[in-house]
């Protein structure tokens, strides 16, 4: 028999797991988190299940695809791999074969009720009648929320090199030249700056600024617009998150006004980001910040942790309870939407600590003014 | 009043709705086939609901956050657009008030039971609990399964300058590049020729070509190694999906020959690509080929169809019962994975014909044989 794995990791989720017998991970930021195999067909194939089986006692059990077999044998210290192969067999089904095998079939299970589909929902209360299924998406978010150094270290490099990629797009942009041809500058600066993909390259200018998330099209930059960035993408299995508002020629005052009221919505929260802050405070923080320069505000958030998924729990929003801890990294992004081709935004990642938040990003403070370009 | 909107798609949805009241689509693929509206953050924040009611008379609704107003409004013919704040209001609990407003509250409706997650499904139940839900999975997936003469031609262009930036990558193979350096020029050539993002970027060399899905890591390209590239992004809303196997240096014999037989079986199966072929014979028809080579085969599938999304149905699997029709495309792709130093793929955009496949990649059969370097 093979010796049980054990991870710090698996070990602290063991320590947090109460009544529960067991626990299956479904999702990309969990599967990766607790078994180090990072199979990027969870998102990209929704359907193509890997489903991590952790007992509170005992071997964890990994369930994927066949095709991702040597994978997640070659990246996973799990020595229980067990391959199902795809459209013969329902991966749940082999799950229910797993939990009759280890005598869980009986038990009381934490699931991700926020990955796990209601296909695959139903398939489960079919396959394991006996067991009483409990949602466990905020108990992992919460163990996911703390960071390791090793962590924080990785998603402070990545924000940087996201960071230094868009100043890569902001160099380039000259009359004439299109939205497309900017964001394209920053993509291929952030993958020669390390990152393994590009997830998201949001950029508008002019009557595209206002857009949440535009696509960059071949509008050419004109003078006095307002140019605004959203990217981000993944560093070593970490995601990147930053954005940043230019103006293209010289602002206006009340471009530049309007930007200093985001910048220091932002600064202010930055500031009060100790450990037992409230995020309903902090978000209320940069509301009254923005409503002081007499701007409407109504970003439903203005911040939110991050890790292997892009938007993870807690959320600096007005309805929750959460308060922040040490080791919790946040991407800080006041926004404000004042008409088509009037918004602002500014997005850098920050870490907590007892003296306030330290910004990662940055290192020059080049966010501080209304880039102009 | 508003006058209720037409597209043909919804007038195609509401010929196949039978006794359905309704319809909540919730996937970005059926929200941007049905609204015309690309709301990306459906897959990125998958908690971020956007949600399209079609009722089977009368005007759809499209349920965004406050964040994506705007987009929708200006993306889709829709009028009805109604924004719920996030965290502030579930946008489950939202849609039940609609369903109440529109006497809906006591029907049957479909929904995406493969997509809405278990955490969704349970408020739902809660919300509208006088309605009867039933999966629409899969009838969505054959309507858009058929593609038109636009589709197919976006889908065309996309798989063609995806191709052509692989050749870019391949061409910059030289001694002492690395996987990373190679799967770069891929990256920025995707990009350059028209692709919006890079959705997956695959390659391994040497010892990471039996990977499925490896990331392109700093290992340097030796003489005599397979190097094995699955690529693919957006193109105009649709995916992308190429995949091709090159030897740095002179291949063996060996080599040689089990790439022929990957390539007979993509080039027999793309010959019987006809309207009312069978995909449980066609995936059967490689499986013979790559056999007759005396090489083992263990595909779950050699195909799918695209679309919005990447793994459309049908697949080219031998557990399904499909047929062809005309207006599918495929992307096909045999694979052979023969130790972790020795695998061979293959994937290319194909129509359905009446005189069999038309392979819509590769105008010069530039993949015929294995690439060399």
């Amino acid at each position: 028999m093979r010796t049980s794995v054990t991870t710090p990791r698996l070990g602290k989720l063991r320590e947090s797991m109460g009544d529960l017998d067991a626990i299956v991970a479904s999702s990309l930021e969990n599967t990766y988190y607790f078994s180090g195999s990072y199979i990027t067909t969870i998102r990209a194939i929704p359907d193509r299940l890997a489903l991590m089986l952790i007992p509170r006692e005992g071997e964890p059990t990994f369930l994927v695809c066949t095709i991702e077999e040597s994978l997640a044998r070659k990246e996973s210290p799990i020595g229980d791999v067990r391959g199902y192969v795809e459209f013969g067999e329902n991966p749940v089904d082999l799950l229910g074969k797993v939990l009759v095998e280890k005598g869980l079939d009986r038990g009381t299970i934490g699931y991700e009720a926020r990955h796990f589909s209601a296909a695959y929902r139903e398939r489960l209360s079919r396959v394991a009648p006996g067991v009483s299924w409990r949602p466990v998406d905020d108990l992992l978010g919460r163990l996911r929320a703390i960071k390791s150094r090793q962590e924080i270290d990785t998603l402070s490099r990545g924000a940087l090199a996201t960071e230094d990629a868009i100043m890569d797009g902001w160099e380039s942009a000259r009359p004439g030249r299109t939205e497309r041809a900017v964001a394209l500058e920053m993509a291929n600066g952030m993958m020669t700056r390390g990152l393994d993909i590009v997830s998201f390259l949001c950029l508008g200018a002019g009557s595209h600024c206002g857009d949440a998330h535009p696509t960059p099209g071949a509008r050419k930059l004109g003078k006095g617009e307002i140019i605004r960035c959203d990217v981000g993408g993944i560093f070593q299995r970490y995601q990147t998150d930053v954005a940043r508002t230019a103006v293209f020629g010289k602002p206006t005052s009340k471009q530049t006004k309007r930007y200093e009221a985001i910048f220091e919505a932002q600064r202010r929260v930055v500031l009060a980001m100790k450990p037992g802050a409230s995020v309903r405070e902090l978000w209320k923080m940069a509301a009254d910040t923005v409503t002081s320069y007499d701007l409407p505000f109504r970003a439903p958030h203005i911040g939110h942790s991050i890790g292997v998924g892009l938007h993870e729990e807690p959320m600096i929003q007005p309805y929750s309870d959460a308060t922040l801890e040490e080791g919790m990294v946040f991407y800080v992004e006041p926004f404000i939407h004042l008409g088509p081709r009037d918004a602002y935004h500014v997005e850098d990642l920050v870490a907590v600590t007892p003296d306030g938040g330290l910004v990662l990003t940055d290192p020059h403070e080049r966010r501080g003014e209304l880039m102009v370009l």
